[in-house]
């Protein structure tokens, strides 16, 4: 099932969380409705019915695992009925980042030997992490931002995974059940900021630089996130070329180290690290400007183009 | 005006937002109904109290100035009448974090030359920025929890301001008008955590860590935050002892370098960085442990005390 984040370019309206289904739309909430109305399916209050299956996609993730349930049963039956629900036309509608507002958001830096080798950098003994604010986040229709503020901005594909339930101490072999699933992050980085301090934080966490998406692919699709082909095209040509098999640290490994330093939500969002291939290590450095188009791809997941915009 | 975030202690309650006055608190959306019945000010329809003044003290600074403005009149009507309003003894009650879930902790490192020379670091060009989550935050009256993670936990007294307004590319001679109010942040660091990567975040946002209160001293208290003395105690001996006079980069000054870079939103909280004397300068260093009570004061905000628990 592939989570989205939807609103109707006809009017305003906030986004509201839907499943992808071939070349439309299906408004969870509608369709959840309809299976309620079969009797099919103990009903719920609609007082609480906003409580246990939000419409506002980043409270839908907050809620986590059971919302996810929820949404499968009515996607199910909307399938089984072969009616359509309220469904929209991709045409008709703009994606947005599937969740805008994560409790957090946690990226490992230095997470595939070949970057490490291009940034002459050391193979790390722990996972390196650092954080991206919310004001980051754009989705996969809306332009990457960049301004004077920075000269080097520079892209980087990353398997991002997304918290299912409240993770603590969570051991590597219980970790993949945690995950409510898979989407795709661009880490991007603006090189001068990030690296005019010893912390990276400032050249990681620009406004609308960062987008994620197109949906997030429920963990039930992707058996091993351990073996995924992952890429990234700057105007169609081909930049990074690796598979997810590469991290250093695997995602099992990443959550049992994490979870036991921070607990982690529903709706939180963790970037596993970019592979080599990155427009610093050009020679020359080639980064990103005004009209630049980034394209990432995930095996299983999908496809994010995102426009470069230098704003004046 | 002191705002505290409280709950009673002899029921299981959600936490709200209130005003210190004396050895009680005055409960702010009782004291604002009183103050919307006297018929002085334009009534509010009961749907939108909520989202105009909310008893959450973390959606309360979300709103930000607008949300201060309506609790200072409130406040004033119930000291005027001299009517006690809804208020609660001290005793009675337990103060919280003032702010649980802001929408980000922005951290300055390195922002005291003393701590700078002491740590053997260098004297930075540029801000050192980097993140705490909200799985770090406690409040006055909690513990600071440690565990077998890590074996150098150190405090550092902070002054912290709260921003009140949405804040984009502002400029140094208006960047006051943008805060708030000011609290008090231990910036904890579990030094080895913190520096077996290169980036801190790891040692920084370690579960239920970083106490911030014991309120938010609204910034009309606060004429200039660039001349107040901060000092720390561990078991009531001396460890730090300096002035906000002594902040390599100055309240205005980080206000524009954050928002040029990072758009700030009301209720996110900034810790300003803390000056010389952390328990890993000492000879021989000195780390937090089970039992010992680290004391945080800064001028005209006020003391917190908060107990270090060793949890097995």
């Amino acid at each position: 099932m592939k989570l989205v984040s939807f609103q109707q370019k006809d009017r305003l309206h906030t986004y509201r969380i839907g499943v992808l289904e071939g070349d439309k739309v299906i408004d969870i909430q509608s369709a959840y409705q309809a299976l309620l109305s079969s009797g099919k399916e103990e009903s719920i209050a609609a007082d609480e019915m906003e409580s246990e299956l939000p419409t506002d996609p980043s409270q839908f993730f907050a809620i986590g695992t059971p919302a996810i349930e929820k949404a499968k049963k009515a996607y199910q039956y909307i399938l089984n009925k072969r009616d359509e629900g309220q469904s929209f036309p991709l045409k008709d509608i703009k994606l947005g980042a599937p969740i805008s507002s994560p409790g957090k958001i946690i990226c490992v830096g230095k997470n595939y030997a070949d970057h490490v080798a291009e940034m002459q950098s050391d193979i790390p003994e722990y996972p390196v992490l650092f954080a991206k604010f919310n004001n980051a986040l754009i989705g996969p229709e809306d332009a990457i931002e960049t301004s004077d503020v920075t000269k080097k901005l520079d892209y980087e594909v990353e398997l991002a995974f997304v918290i299912g339930k409240m993770a603590t101490k969570v051991k590597q072999e219980e970790a993949l059940s945690y995950i409510a699933g898979y989407t795709i992050g661009n880490d991007t980085s603006a090189r001068d900021l990030q690296k005019r301090t010893p912390q990276w934080l400032q050249g990681k966490t620009l406004d609308r630089s960062t987008p994620i998406g197109p949906w997030v692919v429920t963990a039930d699709e992707i058996s091993d996130p351990g073996n995924l082909s992952i890429r990234s095209f700057v105007n169609g040509v081909e930049r990074q070329a690796s598979n997810t098999s590469h991290l250093i640290f695997d995602i099992p490994f990443l959550i049992e180290f994490i979870s036991n330093l921070i607990t982690l939500n529903p709706g939180d969002i963790i970037l596993t690290g970019t592979p080599d291939g990155v427009g610093f290590a050009m020679d020359p450095p080639q980064f990103l400007e005004d009209g630049d188009v980034v394209t990432l791809e995930i095996e299983k997941i999908g496809r994010m183009e995102n426009k470069v915009v230098h704003l004046i």
